[in-house]
């Protein structure tokens, strides 16, 4: 009998589940709202009466070796997702203790950077590495760091917060509640303050001045760049070198061979990958020059929910 | 038959070589002086004879199942030690293959700082840990990083310098070519270079005024801070300062359990820990707080040999 295992992506508007085999094809897809429920547990409910009605034609054909599940602040270890700032339940949430009351395979939880890692490994460009980072460059800066080909969670599960380094003493200040965090650089968000401080400094002409604050996004500001906007293009040049410069530490602790850069600003393509790439070679101690590749992720497609399902095919192969 | 492990210390000076069993105790210690040959062959030959004296004896009673070699620069994946700035044998040297002409049990190589955190774990105050760091603080600083259980030696070999993470742009001229590097200030070195700026900076009266620059050395500001001299103490908190807040960081990457420091400036004991956890603490991101304890080493005595002999237990028991 051939194996499928489910992959569910919980994110801020919609939960995403997939049915995935083993090469990373999705042979089912669907997604409910994550926010229509005040408590956890009728939105697990629907989510199972969801995922039910196609299991049981599934079944028929598959056996379901396991489920993956990546959600923001959730925790491999316990199975518990953590004052997620994008989820309306707050505190500590028993997540796969609720989950597993429905369903007998093994379950496994991972925030959203592990399980774009693992997807990675499994189904993406990190094949057969045993020592790679991947970074998410989505609204702030995750990290899935993978050593000796496990994925590493560090004592509590919470390792990897690539985001939360300091890059700057006094910096921008961070939605963490400190200052001068990576993220708030790096990130499609730190790429918004920068224009404006570029905006602020500079009195370059641009395009970019008559979008508002809070109209102005990533997309807009790579849009503008590949029109040959200045401030733009200086822009991606900022923010390629302050991830550069702060990969070149992550290296000198972890060595990996190759760092993946994922998610919406990795789009921005070689005005970001050549940036980043010629300042962390510049910056990287002699020891691990010409060393570690920056490559943008195998998976363009459905990336959260086949890394989900990759955690289930992963996990129940050990 | 009872078991036995051989660990070796490679010393710029010294090379010593000790009888371990399981419990971490040396039935015998010896050593020769490391650098009396212009060829690594003739090195390992005089340690091997040395060894062999010894081993004969040994072998009537025990199985010797392995040993462990901790060197400078040296690459466990590969068993070569390559460059060390120390020795006077250049380029790669292709250690334990030569080693192994010797010999039949299995032989490990790996650096000082990756040695003592496997000595952490197998007899010191790491036993049962799975993720934690040990920071070596001699002339430089360096750092063996368990994860998972296993040691973090990355892709190549060489991960765990966190001696030469960048703590200030345009810092500190660092050995290994570039500026700001943690070990510039955190380090017997660097607390000399520590007293100097102050010593230029302030105009207090200090003890530490009538030592040259080239006598100076980390016990003698430890002795003057102990004493009660003002510019002895400040260095001591500037450079648990300046640990402490790099900690924050790596602790970002890894979340270790717990940090260990090892080695001479370790001595310095509260007036160095205290600043170390309180600027760590301090400057840590909310989800790592109050998690992570700083602990001097648990293996006070011939540390080096302990490590070493340790990989090799450990290692055979895989």
């Amino acid at each position: 009998m051939d194996k499928l295992a489910i992959g569910v992506d919980i994110g801020g508007t919609n939960t995403v589940f997939g049915f995935v085999n083993k090469e990373g094809e999705i042979l089912y897809q669907n997604s409910i709202k994550t926010q229509t429920h005040e408590k956890v547990e009728d939105f697990i409910k629907e989510l199972v009466s969801e995922i039910d009605k196609e299991k049981a034609k599934f079944e028929k054909e598959y056996e379901i070796i396991g489920m993956g599940v990546g959600a923001p602040n959730s925790n491999f270890y316990t199975g518990t997702i953590e004052d997620a700032a994008n989820l309306r339940w707050k505190g500590k949430i028993e997540f796969t203790k609720i989950f597993s009351r429905h369903y007998k395979f093994p379950m496994f939880l991972t925030n959203d950077a592990n399980a774009a890692a693992i997807g990675e490994m499994v189904f993406g460009g990190a094949k057969g590495m045993k020592n790679f980072i991947v970074v998410t460059l989505g609204t702030g800066l995750g990290s899935g760091i993978v050593v000796n080909g496990e994925l590493l969670y560090g004592h509590d599960g919470f390792a990897g917060e690539l985001g939360h380094v300091v890059v700057k003493t006094k910096g921008r200040k961070c939605g963490c509640g400190r200052k001068g965090c990576l993220e708030t650089y790096v990130s499609a968000t730190g790429v918004v303050r920068t224009v404006y401080e570029l905006l602020a400094s500079s009195n370059v002409a641009s395009d970019l001045r008559d979008i508002p604050f809070n109209k102005l996004d990533a997309k807009s500001v790579f849009e503008a760049a590949s029109l040959g906007d200045e401030i733009a293009i200086e822009t991606f040049k900022l923010t390629g070198k302050k991830l550069g410069i702060a990969l070149a530490d992550v290296i000198a602790i972890t060595s990996p061979e190759a760092i993946f850069l994922f998610g919406g600003l990795a789009r921005a393509g070689k005005i970001l990958f050549n940036q980043v790439n010629s300042y962390m070679e510049k910056s990287v101690m002699n020891t691990f020059k010409n060393k570690v590749t920056i490559l943008p992720s195998g998976i363009t497609d459905n990336a959260a929910v086949l890394g989900a399902a990759a955690m289930a095919w992963k996990e129940t192969e050990k």
